[in-house]
Formats: structure tokens, sequence, C-alpha cells
């Protein structure tokens, strides 16, 4: 059995992997976010994804304020080791902050059009508050 | 019915958006690749999936070199504006440049260990020639 080393792990120039989270029921994909070398740690330990929020600056525990935390059931990396794909078990049926299932709640059609997709499971105003 | 506005997307300080392809039938995520404008609207009009190769620094049509096309059946994009997700039928049954069906071929488990969890389908020696 190989041990999983972080050290292998390709963080780019700002010190971050892409993170995918996949419903683990659906197979929708729910979002996509980046981690840093500590967001990955503390999602293994804990099995609860935490990403690094490139707008705040800051280690971002998804659900933390929401309420919808991410179950992590396998968390799966590629190829190139600079990437990772979870599969979860999204608390609340939310993923994205608009309140959509997911975050891909928008298609872009073969004629031009966009139109959505997604389904609205909360208002963002109620679990939020108005901003 | 809105127009997909592509002067919308939010194209990062390298002119990228990420790309996650998923296996229209299995669910599967196959791969994460990025896009500049061109591979965007490259893939919008011929509904093949096409990259922006950051190793190589150049247009990266799909499939152009192994013929492991990716058929977009559908595309969405997320909140933010700065990623897609397509539903592809990957042609040859494999996404990976490994031979793996997909690129996140390796399950960290919750032990510790990683572990192989991908179907190899082709050989890359086969496909790409020994390098």
């Amino acid at each position: 059995m190989e041990k999983f080393d972080i050290d292998k792990v390709k963080f780019d120039e700002k010190g971050l992997i892409a993170a995918i989270a996949q419903d683990e029921k659906s197979g929708n994909i729910l979002m996509i976010a980046w981690m840093n070398r500590e967001a990955l740690e503390k999602t293994l330990a804990l099995r609860k994804a935490h990403y690094w929020s490139r707008s705040r600056n800051k280690l971002w525990f998804k659900g933390e304020e929401s309420g919808n935390v991410q179950e992590v059931k396998n968390i799966y990396i590629d190829c190139d080791m600079d990437a990772v794909v979870m599969k979860v078990n999204q608390i609340g049926g939310a993923a994205c902050h608009t309140g959509f299932d997911t975050c891909f709640f928008r298609e872009i059609k073969e004629d031009g059009t966009i139109t959505g997709c997604g389904e609205k499971v909360f208002n963002p105003e109620d679990v939020y508050g108005k901003k």
C-alpha cells in the first residue's frame, strides 16, 4: 500500500490546486474552487471540504456560514497531481451561494442562448442575510 | 431567450477559465483543463472540446493526436462565469494521456494511502509512440 504524500501534490505558483465537488448521489458537478495545502490537509483530516477563498484570501470551511457543509465520501487526485475530485454529501442540498443546487445552473445551448437549468433550493437572503 | 455573451466570461489574468469534462453516460469526471477565449469559442462552434495547453502554450484540440475526441453534448457555465462543465461522449473511452478512462484514477483513502481506481483503456505507447 502506497502512502499518500502531500509533498508530491503540485500546488501552482499561488500555492493552489483545483478542487471539484461532485454530488455522490446524483453525480452532478456542484462547484469548482481552490485548495492550498492547509485546505487539502484539513479536508483529508476532517472529511469535510475546505477551500482557499481567492476573493477573501483566507481558508474557507465550506458551509461555515450557511451550514451547507460538504461531507467528503471519496477524494481522487489526477494524473498531474494538481487537481482533486471529491464525492460529497451536500448538506442542505445546495452548493451555490445563489441558492441553486449546483453552481453550474446555466446551460449554453447550441443555438447560442443561455438558459437556467438548476434547481433553486434556498433563498440566499434567508441564509446569508440581506447584503 | 437570453443570448450567451462571451464578453461576460471572466477569463483570469492569464486569459483562462477552468473546464471540466464529465462523461455523459457514467457521470464520471474525466479531466480538468483550461480554456482561453479561442478554445471556448471553438468548443461552442464545433461541439468538440478544445483547451489551452499551459504546458505547450498553444490551443489544444483534444484528441487531435490520439483520436480520443470529446464530443460535447451539453455545456454549462458557473455562477462566477469563470468555469464550464461539459458533458461529453469520450471517443475511445479514455480521457487521460496515461491510458486511463479518467485522469482521476487514484483515490486518497481515509487511512492515508493512495490506490488506483481507474480503468486502463489503452497503452499510451501504442497511441502516442514511445517517448
